[in-house]
């Protein structure tokens, strides 16, 4: 499969930064390391070499899941992609898979989903804030995945459209404002996940977790620490991200 | 979506105990709250209650991917839901990818492995010894995920079939042995991830990825902590696991 | 030095099991490994061996000063050594240092604080239960300490008797009920340190350390990681303990 | 006690800035928030306030031992509190005691260590660098500690010239080339502690420790995570420091 116009690729430099880019016509992308002219790269193959106007190597990768995620333009905190994984692992999506997902933010997560429920499944993506719904939208398109997603410009206060789905993801300052509506949006044994900075925010999204039927619930942090793997001299990284966010999950009992 | 003979539910007991279980006639599945009359889930939805011998009631849960990854039947070590998303996620799975396992084992990551890939892609797993790949293979079915995998008794040593392959996951006592196979294995831009628990193979692993024409490699150990939330009372859990594995990833560069 | 009867010895067995012992006359300490005649010590060295009835070599160690913490007899939760650590650093006790303890407990962080502030120093313990205090005191004199540690059987509303000292150290289920006595027992610039399991007892100790006079707060948690050394194996535990609790401190500002 | 000319200060800014300073004559130190005349904390008690020449409030703490570490003039990378304060704990550092220090850098870790064998015990701290040596003892010097240490310009090939010390703490890059003269440096039952960066030196200082009559080995890192507490919003800290180095202890039997 050879790249062509319109692809997008991971170039990294022979000093591994990374630059996610759109192969276009006449283009040259400039780098630390010299002028890129991004046509060398068609009819090329991921994994092969194209060279900067001063020769050094740089390599084009297929961009990943990961990368999609991190290298979205953004208006807003993005999700880390630990959590992303995390959250679309234990929510059990998968494909056909319907989803909400309450504070679309800059469209990274959403990323995430779409990928996940593709190819027959399918992403209600709200948010309030009419910019970032947009900015979301081109992320989304940018990634391939628009098909898979349905954007809504609504408060969260005035409830979903959708009844049955699989999964609802909220990623809210005041989560609990979203449950009762998750409750009702959500089919039974489907499930629930919430990310929030702080244990304030946790302690009530639990609480109206309880009151709104929601079963084996439970609240992780996820911690990643990077190793520098070096012969003779290996170790973790000095520094670290210490804290991204609590997520809390649980399951939809029917009550009759 | 009804219950019906031969589905698979996960039953949460009143005081949150779970079980994984298929349905089937005249089968009473006894628990330390009474017997249940699994039959009596019929015709019922996921989320529904049923009532022990005794009275309790116990919900009828749809299991998820990360429920039938932690109830495998098994023979070896499994690998950790924490370990098993960031794996997916970094790859970069989706539907219609090809990916190869190296080191079944009981099928747990094969699990995982072939819910990313559905319904288009494929999973070959490998393992050594005939008594594991027989138990993942049933692990597997069980999960109803047979079609999408592809099971091969086989030293590493023997390298693989398959050609052009998006990811290979190596799971594996000695990493390297498999890595110069898994480099031919791999499509240019393809995608390489291991996990091993001591310091001492990922820096081995590392050298040989580094050999063997693999870039932007990288190993992280992820750490998933629990939250006790209990409104008034919020604070971490006293133990948790403090180490499962280390994760290397690497991507293919193709080399002419 | 040679151990003499009275003495204090940490038996450490072949399989690296330790007992925490006084050395007494007559007296035969039984063990998986045969019994061991204590007075088999006297005249021994710290470093040099002993053996049981069945030939077994027991090395006799000198108890330090987290073998005397973690081996006291108990009737509460116990401070872990890694937060004994931090309290007696981030506060700078040292020789002379005149410290309150509240909520003395089993008098584990007692022993600590006490050879601390050794020889001149001197700790006031508080406690609202006598079998506590008596433990605690019991604890204490086996460490050797006695002479440095006063005890007070007190509820934490009557406040201290002591002015001026250099730090308080807080061990409550409500810290905050403590802080104003603190405060005024506490000279300008001396440290206070509260250590609580919640997220919750934090947020009202730093509330009430802002109320009360308190500079330069904060707050941290320190975890522990065990590696196992191995050459070509090594790696962290599996298991670690996962929370213990938050440590909380600040400095007296004079309000005048 | 009141401030006078030649002592230290903790200068506390109204935005929790800190400065290490000495109280000297017609001083001014300039601030962000305008000059403070350092006479002016002259007949101030600990805990009081002076101001700046804008008029902002500045508190004048008493430097602690935390301070002193973090604030010394270095030239070296510098021990973390939290390493420094499970080291002295752990080996059981206290008044009277003798410790050798081998590799003191820019004496950090000397004046902890001053600190807890104060006021009869002595600290022997040796380095091969003449200038770090030189600027240890100066900050040793500042912290008031000069009496309990003596310093040594000297190879760790070249061993030590103590006997029968109570404790060796190692801070090498090759802790397992200063292993044997600890060895024989150490009393019976006495400690040692190495502080290393890679997992590969932990690894030799191991193997090296169990050849060199070590018992009771361990090693451990230790993780600091700062908690951001607000009333009603409290988290971790976004940022952390993800690895500083691993500890080893081990204790000295005696081989006769």
């Amino acid at each position: 499969m050879k790249i062509k116009l319109g692809d997008f690729v991971l170039l990294l430099s022979p000093d591994e930064k990374t630059f996610l880019l759109r192969i276009r016509e006449k283009r040259v992308f400039g780098t630390h390391l010299g002028g890129i002219n991004l046509e060398d790269a068609v009819g090329k193959k991921y994994g092969e070499v194209i060279y900067s106007s001063s020769g050094k190597p740089f390599i084009l990768l297929e961009p990943t899941l990961e990368d999609r995620v991190m290298k979205v333009r953004r208006f807003t905190q993005i999700i880390y992609p630990k959590d992303a994984a995390i959250i679309i692992f234990k929510t059990g999506l998968r494909d056909g898979m319907r989803v909400i997902e309450c504070g679309a933010g800059s469209g990274a997560l959403t990323i995430a989903l779409a990928n996940a429920v593709a190819p027959t499944g399918r992403v209600y993506a709200y948010d309030r804030d009419e910019k970032f719904l947009k900015n979301a939208k081109k992320n989304v398109e940018e990634a391939g995945l628009s098909e898979l997603v349905e954007f809504k410009l609504r408060e969260v206060s005035e409830g979903f459209d959708e009844e049955d789905v699989d999964v609802v993801i909220l990623d809210l300052p005041s989560p609990w404002e979203g449950i009762p509506a998750a409750s009702r949006a959500i089919r039974g044994g489907g499930r629930i996940a919430s990310i929030s900075p702080t244990y304030n925010q946790v302690e009530r999204t639990v609480e109206s977790l309880e009151e709104n039927g929601f079963v084996l619930i439970e609240t992780v942090e996820v911690l990643l620490r990077h190793i520098r793997v070096s012969t003779g001299k290996t170790r973790p990284f000095d520094r670290m991200i210490g804290h991204t966010g609590f997520l809390t999950f649980g399951r939809k009992k029917v009550t009759i």
